[in-house]
């Protein structure tokens, strides 16, 4: 049941209105493994420098996340520095400096390759099959991408989408990607390129899940107080397929309530800087704002007593 | 139980990607009307010109629209004329002809005075004072408004928001309004105001209900094909305020139903230019999108049986 992710392990610099974060814990495997370790078992791939304070990471370890896969090279660490305006919606990026992950070939460790569900974080996609090829055969395999790879590696990227089951980006990548301003035709023509599976993230208005069979939507959590959205949706991500692979099981019941985990999660990324918020977070923390969303979109209605759902 | 609103009355020039109406059926009042007549009878309070075709109208008459309130008066109607582009979110204006309606005084009939539910939408909200001035005793009070008022009478508007109890506006209108990005603290803003009940349209997010002791949250429908997004929020209000007249009572579960009932209302409003769609629609098509929103937005969880939704 455990979940292998491979992606950056970064150090961030992050300008808010609100303060500011330097060279703090970052990097797409880093907030899905925090998220995803609360629900199940996690396996992470990546690359960091020498200078990475690896120790850092030891509440992930504590808490279930093997980091055998986690090689230090000689050279420098991934670094990302960023801002974020007022509205906070848009991350101007300032800097990125690759660093050791320039020449990252990731190889598996032999225990991860029997790895059940998976997950290739935005990096190359020409990296993503690689990490694919060396995993036996898993029951699920999402992905994530960005605008640079779809504008510059779009045929590697398009031959990836060929071999995942579920593909999640947020609604700027999805228009880039299938051409489509709308966002349910953007989601169909990528089930069309592959996945059954489709996650738009919409930021502060939530995701919705298309699958073959229905479309669910979960908002976003309502905070007054949004701190850094940097690497809320990896925890998004965390969040849905540490779910999936703690129910073992991918029925429309459990994606959509990997979807309310997936918003929940997201949701705690953006309370702190970094995976602050992760470090200490409590189970019930995590039960009171599952029942929050349940709170925040059920309704009855005497014409739908009947109903399935 | 019926519902009163006072609005414009108008005649709509639209542009969009997928076709051209011309002086067709629109304004505020006739959305509104179109959609919450499907749900309880209407009173509309208007003024149109000697050039107004009323008799288009006679399909809201034989749905039960009172329009004793609506005075033809000398000179022209009010004429709106607007374009969208290939993403539907925003309207282009290209003219506003206000004709009849810069003289507009509203007066009540005898009997639309013992209105218990009450729409004010977006006309200048001295107008708005106006009309409400002239109602007895309203059970619930709406109103909309819109930047051009926000800008020019802010002070009225703020006299107005402390004399109603619900308060529809889109996103921009309330960011607008409080000066703050942050919706939800915005909607904060606008309760401290007057208002109990804010509803921020997001549309094609959405829409969300704060009061003062929940939120609750409605998708957009999915629809692959929207066709003019002109009087989408007054069909949601429709909805919104329809419903609440039929069921009798502001409660917390009626107040989600009404949200339900305004999205599937707006989603409808989209599909086709002015008013069409609302001119046959069946009572089983409206069951069946309520449906639609359940199963998009409702989950269960083992942890939250015991739950009270």
């Amino acid at each position: 049941m455990s979940v292998l992710v491979v992606g950056s392990v970064a150090l961030d610099s992050v300008d808010t209105p609100f303060g500011r974060a330097t060279e703090a814990l970052g990097g797409s495997a880093v907030y899905f493994s925090a998220a995803a370790s609360l629900l199940a078992p996690v396996q992470l791939v990546g690359v960091v420098g020498r200078d990475y304070p690896v120790e850092a990471l030891d509440f992930l370890v504590q808490r279930g996340v093997d980091l055998t896969g986690l090689i230090q090279a000689p050279g420098e660490s991934f670094r990302w520095s960023g801002a974020y305006s007022y509205d906070l919606n848009t991350a101007h990026t300032l800097e990125t400096r690759l660093g050791v992950f320039a020449s990252f070939s990731p190889r598996l460790p032999e225990r991860f390759c029997s790895a059940e569900w998976l997950f290739l974080a935005n990096i190359d996609p020409e990296l993503q099959m690689e990490v694919l090829d060396q995993v036996d055969a898993p029951r699920l395999v999402a992905c994530d991408t960005m605008n640079y790879w779809i504008e510059g590696k779009r045929e590697a990227l398009l031959e990836l989408l060929g071999r995942v089951d579920l593909l999640l980006v947020n609604d700027a990548e999805i228009r880039q990607l299938s051409g489509d301003p709308n966002l349910i035709r953007a989601a169909r023509w990528v089930q069309r390129q592959g996945p059954r599976y489709v996650v738009v993230k919409k930021g502060e208005h939530g995701a919705f899940l298309l699958t073959p069979d229905m479309i669910f939507f979960a908002p976003a959590y309502p905070l007054e107080e949004l701190f850094d959205p940097t690497g809320a949706g990896d925890a998004f991500a965390g969040g849905f397929l540490g779910y999936l692979a703690q129910a073992g099981a991918v029925t429309p019941d459990e994606l959509r309530r990997a979807m309310v985990y997936g918003a929940v999660m997201g949701s705690f990324a953006v309370e702190r800087f970094s995976v602050e918020r992760f470090v200490d977070l409590a189970p019930s923390e995590i039960h009171e704002r599952v029942r929050a969303f349940r709170e925040m979109t059920a309704f009855e209605h005497p014409l739908l007593e009947s109903a399935r759902v």
